[in-house]
């Protein structure tokens, strides 16, 4: 055997040496058996083969080192001393199972090798001891399967038919109804098989198995699998993992032996009562491979009592023990209960908080420790749609259609539609549609409300899909490049397979899965989940950030508010602009602007709005001013509705209402579908040439706002600074509807954003402007509003120069979106498709920084703006509203800053309020150190 | 009179009590007068209002302080006793000229009122004291029609149509051909005119017209004309105007009078002769009024001996004293000689060339002024072509079309062409073509070389169409929203004027102006211009910044070495991929990028190229696959082609190639293109259907490659990782050039620089796999080649993170374009023309910052990367290679960062020499101090 040089430390521990704290060295597995050990829980005799003699294996050119092979004989004796059996022995054998174990739970790794230490002659013997030739039998037979597959490489299937035939000939079904001659035939068939297929035999010699097979299980570390898994979830490709050899128990003896498995609580509901699955006569894997089905727990209870109570004794003090929910794996041999595994068991979100409340109630685990048990994310999950059924099924896996980027979590199943119209169609008629677009802007907001779902072949989490379905909490995938989509055609393909408009599909917003199916959904019930709010209530007691949502609508707003929001922290108002009643208004109003803009200039001088009776006549006489200013009246008037059903909504709340920042030509019908209208009323007999004309000079306008990169182009406070006529009007609409609620008595606090900032000047002269209308329209009602002015810093060069833009802004309201992107160039339409998911998986990037602020770049500039605008004005209001405020590490982060808020769509505010919680904690924890 | 409360200092200097140094306080104009009485010259005595009495007359809402008057009247009897004459006398008057003079030359201040002090009787003793009535009255009617104009707001067409009468009924052409008495009707119909125009009459008391005048002058300082060309300009609007009060002198009273300006050199030429006109028998405004041509100056010696000898040593007196070029406005009155005015003389590049290196040479100044004399700028206009005639014309500007954006300064004029084939096909018969296109994208480029001029209405200043006429010295104006261009009619429109295709047009570069007219240009004579050459060898012995030149051909690479550059900071490898010959190669190798490279990862693992037999063969049967990797191989020939010839033009200097960094959509076909082509190819008979699906692939391709903000998108090293052959082709390129060079005994330096790096990851994966790959063609050719890698900053987070990025980067180049576009959010194709422009103007920023760094916001991140930079690796070059590396403003803050170079298009590298030249002269003055 070569051997690497010798590693300083010990090589193996046994169960008796370890603890649950040394996961790192001995596994997660490993180190749970050794906690057991410990505890007096009945454990078969084991020992662990640490971590680092994996690492060593591969840093000395697959080697093992120095020492192993001593000790493992050493540990080995000891386990033959303890069980008075002999590894080897014919007459009186030792077998034993050999795991792989890593410090984090990781599928793709090699599975358990039981039965290790046995051949020919040694089953014989095992046939003796055991006074049972089939169980021993089955045994050696399943080891060679096992053992030729992980060690030797010869594939399962190579096993299935020579055991299907043998039960076609016994004429039998299960595997437990062979004889035990008609197990050796067919283990003289796998023999065979193996040699035909690895060039050699499973080697008889019980030490050579043993030392092949934790090669195996180190090699199995470096699989292609195994490693693509780690890069995925960014863990270290260092750690290594250990190896867990333990003596074998015995559940296929008899009537008296069996295995199962428990959780100490439910793991799908979170309530309090021992749950599990029990198969007399079996071995672990019968379990996995069907054929029989598990009894429910309970019934031990009847059938061996004496071991149920033992096994709900051993759960209880295993809960109390790790002070949280148990997966535990036991084996019966012949009355004799042993405990094979125990971890912290999966569970849902619901069952995660319930348990968590629960045990804090019990005084098992503190309200702080509920607190920091709950991941940010499963709250949210907890409030969207979920499929009825299990889809991590083959058979659902089967219809299997694409698979995207998740962009809005919930499950979502219906008819799909490739424009907006049809998608309002469908709804009306009463359908479940799924919008599937290409890309979706602005003028596809009505479709995106009349579906149930949203999936899209272009931009990324931070696109306007994902932003707008978010916020509407509905269900939404996207970035979704395998799904070609055929507008003309009216259908998409995706690897290979077409989908028409009509047919169904399912998606699932959480994970970016889309089936060629229809399942169903449901919804949680969450009405009566008062371990839910009593969680968020001890949140709120914790938490120094507030927690604010991003709303555009009353209905929004109400539902932030029943969420736990304590103000808004973002209202677009262009969002308000989309409805198609109030389309057209917008148009004339951003297409007749410039000109409308020169004419003012020309004629009133800059910052005046045209008032007396003359002027008015002259702007009668000159169309595209007149268009302008009828077309700024009523969208007033619809914005001041607007913002009064807003504010009445939040109250006493504060409410920040962001002034137009979206590029105009979001509002514009593009350019391809102006010239399809044109082209159609060209051919229409009848079409008047006054009406080709006026679209022709549309689809100019329209040409003329058109914008290479509309990202980094007109928008924001530059349009306030080119047409000032539309501020004025939003301000004006703010404060009347202000002075409106005031006066019936309803307290308001609105705040005005002024976004896309990079020079105090602009902010400066927008302010003093603004300030004017404001002022004005308090005097005329008599009655004074508690506003601010405000801006977003969301250029690298507001973050740079905050100091000064503070001088002249009541508040900041970080907007890490755009902060993002311009600080990493990433288009955020583009970049998720293009290359950044393949930046994430590839680990050139540690996370999407749409999703998860990067502390080091974006953070940077925040840190510093924080810095600089507080020293300038003590009293800045500071907070942020990116998709960044419903995310926990990022909500972390911006806890330490000494933010006073965080704002996210409504139903990201249970999370970010959690999330608010745990930095709080996190810090007295850090302060307590 | 209202007088606002009492001033602390003095409100009024004699001419005899200021000097040179006090233009702030006593402007420009008035110093200089104060400092010519010092040196005893003969100035007509006189004195000067203060600044500060203006600043206050605006501050205390336009009243004039306590005191004022006093001061005026006593400095008023200093100037009656002075002259033995009478401010208001009638038998010995006293008249003065009042006029405005703030510390900076400004148009579109206040005239000149001359003569003030007069009325009807005091005429009369005029006429009597001067024995001249005609002169007299012609003085009486000038202040009539210009106080009325300043003080009263009488339009001069008022006055024209009355004196034009009077010469038609008096048969006579010139003004001095009038009568006393008909002069006297004339000023009768003035007063008149005046009367019926503003409602009140001039008054008839000189201190009345006195105080008026001043104020009136005052007033001229807040015009809107004034307001906004101190806003363009960047001058404080609170510096306020003097008032310089002089007594008059006549150069109208018969032959041994006269009037003249000078210059001590030639102000075109900069040659050493005193150059200048005369006009005898009149005052100043003959000469501007035209009618009568002034005589050269030299006739004065013939005529007046005596007083050009006066004259010509005053002049070397006052070039000595001011040390620099003057430009002199003189009287003679009856044969004494006053000078009125000196100031520094306004001058051409080249004379300021001339004249500075003389200077220094004679003495007069050290070099070191020499080089702080001359404006970057100006070295820059001398490299490129003029109009033979002066545009500022009247009649020129009848022509003017339209108004855009300097892009790349010079002068041309050619046939319009409004697509890049036409201007090929034009060029090739001879005709000089300005390509006129809404904005030109890379495949345009073709037509670009083959113009002499380029128009653009979208795109700014850093847009492709001008960095790439830049690069190459071709005059280009864009962002040009005025003129609205027809392509499908084949025309454009500008202010309601329709150009056709094949007209001619001409436009200057340098001022953004259009012409429809073709007016002759001619190249500056610079070989024999040997003060430009000793100039730019003192700015290098003063230097310290290096000043490289961005060069992407071997011609571009030769024409910078002759100008002086020291090393190509930027040579840009896709404008080698966009020569019509090898465009198609390189769409192919792009188009098929993405379907190879999912094949290579499946096959050959990330990081392989294909290599041996089997995998070619395979190659083969896959038709993506295959064309992909057969355009790598011609690409990979002439990217050879081209890097051998720049490196071997640059020999041992450094050359710094960029590996590719266009969005990859740039090099294909506009998706408009391909749709109007498959429209043709379905009609056409006989076209094969695997034409038409080819050409669908193509459009299918290239759509998928569409993105919304190509500038955030998928380009610089975010290609390079997604498709590794092609920078991996690139660094193969790049290292045969270099092997075979030095195998030739050509010394190289190639750098090598990867674009957009935003995370020291993405620098570290393409370093090692590029670096494996330049070490393999060494290895092969056995030669060593003394190569760098290194990365443009271009992102704020590269910026950021820059301590991190230099572990791996031997150099960083500041892209400075893209660090402005990323930090304000501003795309240099559409800011220009939407918004930017408006911002300078209107003063919201100080300067437009893609031509003069921002050094508050950009200078910021740049600052702390070049600390980070040096910290992490104290080696580390460090360079700019944006537009901000031919900029004065900014090579000044480059330099005192400490860079080790700035590069620039080859046209600026003088420019450039120079500034770094001043900069490092300005840093030692500071150290001085």
């Amino acid at each position: 055997m070569a051997t690497a040089p010798p590693l300083v430390g010990k090589l193996v521990y046994r169960f008796e040496e370890g603890d649950a704290t040394q996961s790192e060295l001995l596994g997660g597995k490993g180190s749970n058996l050794c906690e057991m050990a410990h505890l007096g829980l009945p454990v078969p005799p084991g020992f662990v083969i640490t971590t680092q003699v994996c690492q060593s294996y591969f840093s000395s050119g697959q080697t093992l080192p120095e020492g192993l092979w001593e000790s493992l004989r050493e540990n080995i004796d000891l386990l033959e001393s303890s069980l008075a059996r002999e590894f080897g022995s014919s007459s009186n054998p030792l077998l034993v199972s050999v795991r792989s174990g890593a410090a984090v739970s990781m599928p793709g790794m090699m599975d358990t090798i039981l039965n290790l230490g046995i051949n020919d002659e040694i089953a014989e013997g095992l046939a003796g001891l055991m006074d049972n030739p089939r169980a021993a039998y089955d045994a050696y037979r399943r080891f060679l399967q096992i053992y030729a597959g992980v060690v030797l490489e010869v594939p399962n299937d190579v096993f299935e038919p020579i055991l299907g035939d043998a039960k076609t000939r016994a004429q039998v079904s299960q595997d437990h109804q062979l004889s035990p001659e008609q197990l050796r035939a067919i283990i003289e068939d796998y023999k065979e098989a193996i040699r035909r297929h690895s060039g050699r035999d499973v080697p008889e010699d019980p030490w050579t198995q043993l030392k092949e097979a934790v090669e195996a299980v180190f090699r199995s570390w470096n699989t292609p699998r195994a490693i693509h898994y780690r890069d995925y979830y960014g863990i270290s490709q260092d750690l290594g993992t250990a190896v867990t050899i333990m003596s074998m128990v015995y559940g296929n003896l008899g009537d008296t032996s069996g295995t199962g498995v428990l959780f100490t609580r439910d793991p799908s509901s979170g309530k309090k009562e021992v749950l599990g699955e029990y198969l007399p006569n079996a071995q672990g894997e019968d379990v996995v491979a069907g054929g029989r089905t598990p009894r429910p727990l309970a019934e031990l209870a009847t059938s061996m009592p004496q071991v149920y109570r033992q096994l709900t004794a051993m759960a209880h003090q295993l809960e109390n023990h790790y002070r949280d929910l148990q997966d535990i794996e036991f084996t019966v041999e012949e009355g004799r209960l042993f405990l094979l595994q125990t971890r912290n068991a999966k569970r849902t979100p619901m069952a995660a908080v319930r348990a968590a409340v629960d045990m804090a109630e019990e005084g098992l685990i503190t309200r702080q420790e509920a607190l920091l048990r709950i991941k940010p994310d499963e709250l949210s999950q907890l409030l969207v749609p979920k499929f009825t059924e299990d889809l991590d099924s083959a058979e659902a896996q089967n219809s299997l259609l694409a698979r995207g980027a998740p962009a809005s979590p919930g499950a979502a199943s219906g008819m799909v539609c490739f424009d907006a119209a049809a998608a309002v169609a469908a709804a009306l008629q009463g359908e479940a549609v799924i919008l599937v677009r290409p890309e979706t802007k602005p003028d596809d907001i009505h479709g995106i409300t009349a579906s149930v779902g949203v999936l899209t072949c272009r931009g990324g989490v931070t696109s306007h899909a994902a932003v707008v379905t978010r916020g509407m909490g509905i269900p939404c995938v996207v970035s979704c490049e395998e799904v070609w989509v055929d507008l003309e055609q009216g259908c998409l393909t995706a690897n290979g397979k077409t989908v028409w408009a009509g047919e169904y599909i399912s998606l699932d917003g959480g994970t970016g899965e889309v089936f060629h199916a229809a399942y169903k959904t449901e919804l949680p019930e969450l009405d009566e989940f008062e371990e839910g709010k009593t969680l968020l209530g001890w949140a709120d007691r914790v938490k120094r950030l507030g927690v604010w949502a991003n709303a555009d609508t009353p209905q929004d707003a109400t539902q932030a508010l029943s969420l736990g929001a304590e103000g808004i922290g973002l209202c677009r108002t262009e969002h308000m602009f989309l409805d198609p009643e109030r389309l057209p208004a917008v148009r004339q109003m951003l297409l007749n602007a410039p000109a409308a803009e020169e004419w003012r200039r020309d004629n009133l001088g800059a910052g005046v709005a045209p008032k007396d009776q003359d002027q008015l006549g002259e702007l009668v006489r000159k169309s595209p001013v007149r268009k302008f200013y009828e077309a700024l009246d009523q969208v007033r008037r619809f914005q001041t509705e607007d913002f009064t059903g807003i504010l009445r909504v939040m109250g006493n709340r504060p409410v920040i209402i962001r002034l137009l920042d979206a590029p105009l030509h979001e509002f514009l019908p593009s350019q391809e579908e102006l010239l399809a209208e044109l082209e159609e009323l060209r051919s229409k007999p009848g079409v008047s040439s006054g009406q080709i004309t006026e679209k022709e000079e549309l689809a100019r306008l329209a040409d003329s706002l058109r914008e290479a990169n509309p990202m980094l182009g007109h928008r924001g406070c530059r349009l306030g600074l080119s047409f000032p006529p539309i501020y004025q009007m939003q301000v004006e609409a703010i404060m009347t509807a202000s002075v409106g609620l005031i006066k019936q008595g309803c307290p308001v606090q609105p705040e005005i954003m002024i976004p896309l900032i990079v020079d105090v000047e602009e902010m400066r002269r927008l302010r003093r402007d603004l300030t004017a209308v404001a002022e004005a329209v308090q005097q005329e009602a008599g009655v004074r509003v508690a506003y601010k002015f405000g801006t977003m810093i969301e250029t690298p060069r507001a973050a740079l120069t905050a100091g000064k833009i503070a001088e002249v802004a009541d508040f900041f309201s970080f907007g890490t979106n755009d902060l993002t992107q311009l600080t990493f160039g990433f288009s955020r339409d583009d970049a998720e498709g293009k290359f950044l998911r393949s930046y994430i998986q590839e680990g050139i990037l540690p996370a999407d920084p749409f999703s998860t602020l990067d502390q080091e770049g974006v953070g940077d500039l925040i840190r510093h703006a924080v810095a600089a605008g507080r020293e300038a004005r003590p009293s800045l209001e500071l907070g942020i509203c990116g998709e960044h405020g419903g995310d926990g590490a990022s909500v972390a982060f911006f806890h330490r800053l000494g933010l006073d808020y965080v704002s996210c769509s409504p139903y990201r505010v249970p999370a970010a309020r959690l999330a608010a919680a745990q930095a709080a904690l996190a810090e007295s924890t850090e302060t307590a150190d």
